[in-house]
């Protein structure tokens, strides 16, 4: 708290320093009204002023405090996630092991006798059975389909039920959309439908578990530490076969991704790298642009019939400060569904990873575009010809692009908490929603159900975008100290909003054990030497001779985020055996575990199970909660 | 077989591409007698002749080849070490485990207790017991000096016996060397001295085994495919704790590294990367002043007065080849010792990792500074300013050297393989030190033996000056392919000595179960890198507009290591449970496992094992063949 307390001091401090000189410097006054910020920045010292030492020592501070809370929070962070591995609660996930590229079987086994011989054989006291991974898209459709009927059901019965003092029966046309074709009576025909579904579903759920294994399966140990220590051990000797992995959570693994190829993964990733690099690099110039027209005086130059309305002075205002950030804003809502999708393309197996690559993409495009592309861009036109002429001259030019664009920032961490914020706790727009379809779409319980859920909290976006606030905060903390009080609202607001969304709104729709951290590490790190170098930068434009003495902080950082990485991240990845030793409650039931597994388009029908799932070299009585 | 045969069809087949041509460009004919061989190297094709195409074919026949049979020597090598380690044999190492950074032991536990505790928690079934790393400096000082006296003592029994019927006791001096100070009975006071020395070593093992405990331990368990697993595993939640990896054997397992703490270790590597980077590199600026003065045409304008010796031809002739090579040999021979200490230092805490580490240093080394070196030393005189300009030249101007020093690299080789081979079959040097010492130093059956003692194989060295030639071998494989048949000559012939030394004369100190090949392998990529590289400069420099046809190779290069490192490598650092989960021919005797880590300082003497050793939790019975 101390610490966090001379933080907020720094824009009260360093404006002290800078403003005594302001007096001897006053040409930098006349520069417009939101240039009023110049004033309490660093950009207002004079060159090579001997009061630049202030702001050298606040450099060094905020690194520090940085380097200090980071590590605070990665050690809190770490025993979270241990006392959450270690909790006497049973959780199917820790009992389960992802194996893929499992060689074809030889002559005379089936793939399941392969996978359970395998492990039998390095584990014949604690492996449990398998579950080998099936092609489910055929049996998924006609569940869907099948479900989608019975919905169709329950909602025609409710109608029925509501208006039967009428008489009406409910019917519907069996065409397209169902607006066209024949009218039948609703209850009959979906009842009709599901009874046919019901057995091409079961024949389909066989022919899948027999005909559509693929080259991996699922595999389950009686001990936890048993499945923490498979998982990160080699299994065979060639290493592309018979890879294995952690067991994601049964709701966030990705069925459909687990039987892709060895090779086949490594090239997906590396083409979607390729995607993205250039995704990132070719949509730096739209953004380069749109800042570079919407400052107003560059737009009443291009728009002059304009010239009327800006010269109102709160429309002025509010123009100038808000129409770039909302262009933005927009423009940067498109992305992180094309993300998501190129992460998912990867071949990655748990759709938390999936969140996490494409949270990491989405940083990185995010920093590069609108933090680089917003301060370079908005000198791009007056700098062009000089980056032709030499690249290396990017960083100072950087540095020199930060002090104009103060204002943007501010704004835009503004807007970000005023209007963010506001709708975040409201949830205005969900309620809106929920309430239009209380009243004219659902009509049974389930539906209503469906309607109110909240959701996930998008660790996707919401993580990325808090990243740049903390970039742009840590790049503006020493050169125009009046960001922070805007960074200490944007997250001490977000403390508050978001723990209690996340406690009592959100319906987390997943588990990954804090792994999400030392991502964030990582990139708080990525903002802080950012902020090192154009902070170093901007000491070489005004022209200190002493700013060499700022160089050791960016290999600081390298070191500091180096001994992370090789204190914490080690169990960010895997779970640690001591903490997965430790005893449960209750003997966990194996079965329960087990058929948590099994993707409900399988496990619809009875028969379908006997058939499949029975054959394990079960040693646990089946008497147990389950029929 | 038929691809190694058309490898050796090259040098017949390009140097007729280049012979029929070299009649039209008789002006290179004329340059020397050593230029000769240009007669049969891709020096003599014109400019962008359509025969170059015959050198571009070859060049990927080349890489072909040689991608193909690293591939089968890799599989060839993994199924090698596959079978080692499955072997029904019991082997100490393999149920071993070594645990480093252990932290301070809770309040009122021992060390020992907190190990036992620890590992028992985790693997409570297959826990055998553990051995805490003691400091060992002063134990193992006293117990080297009572072995010293015991020889000396052994050494005077055998000559009093031998001199019985002249009854002359042997006697001496006891000061510097045995040269001055009093005249004693020497196997009076040998004895005494030993009868002096036993109660000292078993105090110092009692305070030892107590007081010097060390935070770093060997654990043992009762399957090796637990021991496996437990090797690749996260034991802690903080990564830099409880650190495990496999156990080498106990022969080469270096006690005194096992203590050293994680941070020192990175910190000690970081230190001797840089220590070996910057002799890589400033060793380079002698051996390029040596190889440029020792060219005779050099010599004799420096050294004058050499002039009548020079122009006598044989001896022209000997000096002109093998001077420079000799320098060479000598230089190369004072450096394995140093990286071997400086590997050492890093804190490794096995042997064949050491040697491995060394070797990996030394290749740098060797390609850096002779290969480079020389083939950039012997014009580095007439370019040092074109290099100056313009340091991006230094690839044309590598390719541009090549060919001018083919004769240097074939007799370099051509001495390796007549010179080293010959005093390797004949092991000349070896059997006159033996005789030797027969006859003047050893007195007892236990001297003679260890004079006798052929040693090791010395990877350290020997692997990477293999590589060097291949290295030279491949560069030179196109451009001069005379030098193929030397090669085949000095791997052929290596093969028939080398296969005899290893199998019949040399005693490994040790075995790593091929964790030697990876790097190998790593090195030929390397080398075929830098030859597929070295070549395309070349056809640039012979004008040949078709040359970009070779860029794809340095690119599949890339691709094939990356393969090779996914496939197979991971294997090498770890053991895979499936081959290690194989059973055994009898029951392993764990007290004997647990027996051979204990170091021949500690065991001594009984009374101090029953002290330290005998509260395991030991749940076999100790009936077995040891007291």
């Amino acid at each position: 708290m101390l610490v966090l307390a001379s933080i907020v001091l720094l824009p009260v401090l360093l404006p002290l320093a800078a403003t005594e000189n302001s007096v001897k410097s006053a040409d930098t006054m006349s520069k417009g009204a939101f240039n009023d910020l110049d004033k309490l920045s660093m950009g207002h010292v004079k060159e090579n002023s001997l009061r630049l030492w202030a702001f050298v020592i606040a450099t060094y501070w905020v690194s520090f405090v940085a380097y200090y809370l980071l590590w605070k929070a990665y050690n809190h962070v770490s025993d979270l996630r241990a006392a959450a591995l270690m909790s006497p609660k049973v959780r199917a996930e820790q009992f389960a092991l992802v194996v893929r590229d499992i060689p074809p079987p030889p002559q005379g086994q089936t793939r399941k006798e392969q996978v359970d011989s395998y492990f039998q054989t390095i584990y014949p006291d604690t492996f449990y059975r398998s579950m080998v991974v099936t092609n489910n898209k055929e049996v998924n459709t006609i569940w869907e389909e099948l479900e989608g009927y019975k919905k169709k059901l329950a909602r025609a019965e409710a109608i029925y039920a509501e208006e039967k003092h009428e008489g009406i029966r409910p019917t519907n046309k069996i065409g397209f959309l169902g607006l066209i074709g024949k009218k039948v009576d609703s209850i009959e025909y979906y009842s009709e439908k599901i009874n046919e579904l019901i057995p091409k579903l079961e024949a389909e759920q066989k022919a899948t578990l027999k005909e559509k294994q693929q080259p991996s399966a699922l595999v389950f140990f009686f001990s936890r530490a048993t499945a923490a220590s498979a998982a990160q051990s080699l299994h065979a000797q060639m290493v592309d076969t018979w890879t294995v992995m952690d067991a994601p959570e049964p709701r966030q693994l990705i069925w459909t991704n687990l039987p892709t190829k060895f090779y086949e993964r490594q090239i997906r990733q590396s083409v979607v790298y390729v995607i993205v690099a250039l995704t990132i690099i070719f949509y730096m110039i739209p953004i380069g642009l749109i800042s570079a027209f919407t400052t107003l005086t560059n737009l009443q130059k291009l728009l002059p019939f304009l010239k009327p309305i800006i010269n109102f002075i709160t429309i002025k205002t509010v123009l100038e400060a808000y129409l770039p950030q909302i262009a933005l804003i927009i423009f940067l809502a498109l992305l992180p569904k094309f993300l998501l999708f190129l992460s998912k393309v990867e071949g990655i197996p748990s759709q938390s990873h999936v969140e996490r690559a494409a949270s990491g993409k989405y940083f990185y495009f995010t920093v590069f575009n609108v933090f680089l592309g917003v301060t370079l861009g908005g000198t791009l036109f007056d700098s062009l010809k000089t980056i032709e002429k030499n690249p290396n001259f990017i960083v100072s030019l950087l540095a020199e692009s930060l002090p104009s664009n103060a204002t943007f920032f501010l704004t835009y961490v503004a807007l970000r908490f005023f209007v963010g914020y506001g709708l975040e706790l409201s949830r205005i727009v969900p309620l809106i929603i929920y309430h239009l379809k209380r009243k004219y779409v659902c009509k049974t319980e389930a539906e209503l159900k469906e309607a109110w859920s909240p959701g996930d909290l998008g660790f996707a976006t919401r993580i990325p975008s808090d990243m740049l606030i903390i970039t742009i905060v840590l790049c503006y903390s020493v050169i125009a100290p009046i960001i922070i009080p805007f960074g200490v609202l944007y997250f001490g607001l977000g403390w508050l909003v978001l723990r209690n969304q996340v406690l009592k709104v959100y319906v987390p729709s997943y588990e990954s054990y804090g792994r999400m951290w030392p991502h964030i590490n990582r990139r708080i790190v990525a903002a802080l030497l950012l902020y090192q170098v154009t902070t170093f930068g901007y000491f070489g434009i005004k022209k200190f001779y002493y700013a060499p003495i700022l160089i050791p902080l960016p290999i600081l950082s390298l070191i500091f985020s180096l001994v992370c990485r090789k204190k914490f991240y080690h169990f960010f990845q895997t779970t640690a055996l001591d903490v997965a030793c430790r005893e449960f409650k209750e003997t966990p039931n194996m079965e329960m575990v087990f058929r948590s597994f099994i993707p409900p388009s399988l496990t619809a029908s009875d028969r379908a199970e006997e058939d499949q799932f029975d054959d394990a070299l079960s040693q646990v009585s089946r008497s147990a909660s389950f029929a």
